[in-house]
């Protein structure tokens, strides 16, 4: 288990980090906000010093905008100060209503990143998201489409990232993931409430909605995933409330539902 | 043109056709709560009156609850009693975790409903719905799945509603309409707002929002679909508003941006 730092985001990543160690959590999926608090240098000394590796850095990205070469590149090199070899990619919603336009801009933006990525270690992770957040967060909906970019990219180091809340509803997931293989590059969990009631920070813990996680997380390591699960409980509710009971609900919903 | 009753909850059936006859509409797409509150003849000898031909009726479907048989059985008789050929088939969430149970399901269900459909003249429309609706509303989420099943039922009397606000963020969209052909038995039409206050009662007048409409009508257009076109903005802000104006905009919206 990874905690990821959105789960708790009233915490600052030292905040974070002593609590995860606290609990016995060994992982841990900084974001960039908070890295940026402190500096990479100063965020990986925090990390390791609590025993804490990092599974991935969220969030490269958001490809139609306007600086995102310059900061893309940044976030490489944040990726490989901090340690991971996973950079996830959240790729940025459409303008207006080309989402085709968008989809063939971020596969350029994709390859225009991939040599600095290479240079530094650090593989790209195609993030797809939930189709009710096109317009805020990513053009990229299904895991099939990912992998389609993935494969035309060509490259052993773009790969895809799985969340099973943004996927879940997909009725080819079980094929995609099967076909993802090792271009599975990390596993994300939380879960759909009954009802939803904020389309983008109203996620569940894990045995608190309706994803069979139990089947998707067996479906993610048959298809050959053996590195960390992330818990990204994106939930702004939660983030109201003390850090320490976020952290320990986490690791209970872990251990329970996922 | 034809305009759904749930773009004005608001009006009665009766109060409804009547606006829509003053705005020169010839279409209606009447909701069975409002058939149910006053009868299938009287509904019938109302839209007459006005002119109003019946393009579908919303909806049968929710193949999971318990009295799904009968009830599905009545609405197939109410859409010939309208004069209407399409049933719009809402197919009903998956109970608990078991989306691909409830899939199933699904299918067994429309292919029971299938000889009383074809009995009284009338096809059913399998409507996926956006996949943010799963949980409430429909585990049929994709173009693709919805086509998948009716051609494993292979009847002519089973097809697929195109509604784009349910689809538009589809990559594999076009394929599918193009696939679909006439198995196309309506199109449906309202814009993706940014941002979506409301994930189940908030859509937008067409050219409010996110959705290349043009572009997707023409793609359903060139695969052969050539019936009324329904106008079904449901959104319970305007709701709230005089009817007579909802359906002017609708009209206005139509023309401009549909």
């Amino acid at each position: 288990m990874s905690f990821n730092q959105m789960t708790a985001d009233q915490l600052s990543l030292a905040e974070a980090a002593a609590l995860c160690a606290e609990a016995g959590i060994r992982w841990f999926g900084p974001w960039r906000h908070k890295v940026a608090e402190v500096g990479a240098a100063e965020a990986r000394r925090i990390l390791d010093g609590h025993g804490l590796r990092v599974s991935s850095l969220c969030r490269g990205g958001f490809f139609l905008a306007a600086d995102e070469a310059e900061d893309n590149r940044r976030a490489v090199e944040e990726a490989a100060a901090l340690g991971t070899d996973v950079l996830v990619l959240v790729c940025g919603p459409p303008e207006g209503a080309d989402v085709d336009g968008a989809r063939a801009r971020i596969e350029a933006g994709i390859e225009r990143l991939l040599p600095h990525a290479a240079e530094h270690g650090v593989r790209l992770g195609i993030e797809p998201l939930h189709p009710m957040m096109i317009s805020e967060r990513s053009a990229i909906v299904t895991l099939g489409e990912a992998l389609d970019m993935a494969e035309r990219i060509g490259s052993g180091d773009v790969g895809v990232i799985v969340d099973a809340y943004h996927v879940w509803w997909d009725p080819r997931l079980y094929d995609e993931i099967t076909r993802a293989g090792r271009r599975i590059f990390g596993y994300h969990v939380a879960d759909w409430l009954v009802p939803t009631t904020d389309r983008l920070q109203g996620r569940g813990m894990m045995g608190a909605g309706a994803i069979d996680l139990p089947r998707i997380r067996a479906a993610v390591e048959r298809a050959g995933y053996d590195g960390p699960i992330e818990v990204e409980v994106i939930n702004r509710e939660a983030w109201a409330r003390p850090g320490d009971e976020i952290v320990a609900e986490a690791c209970a919903a872990f251990v329970a539902a996922a």
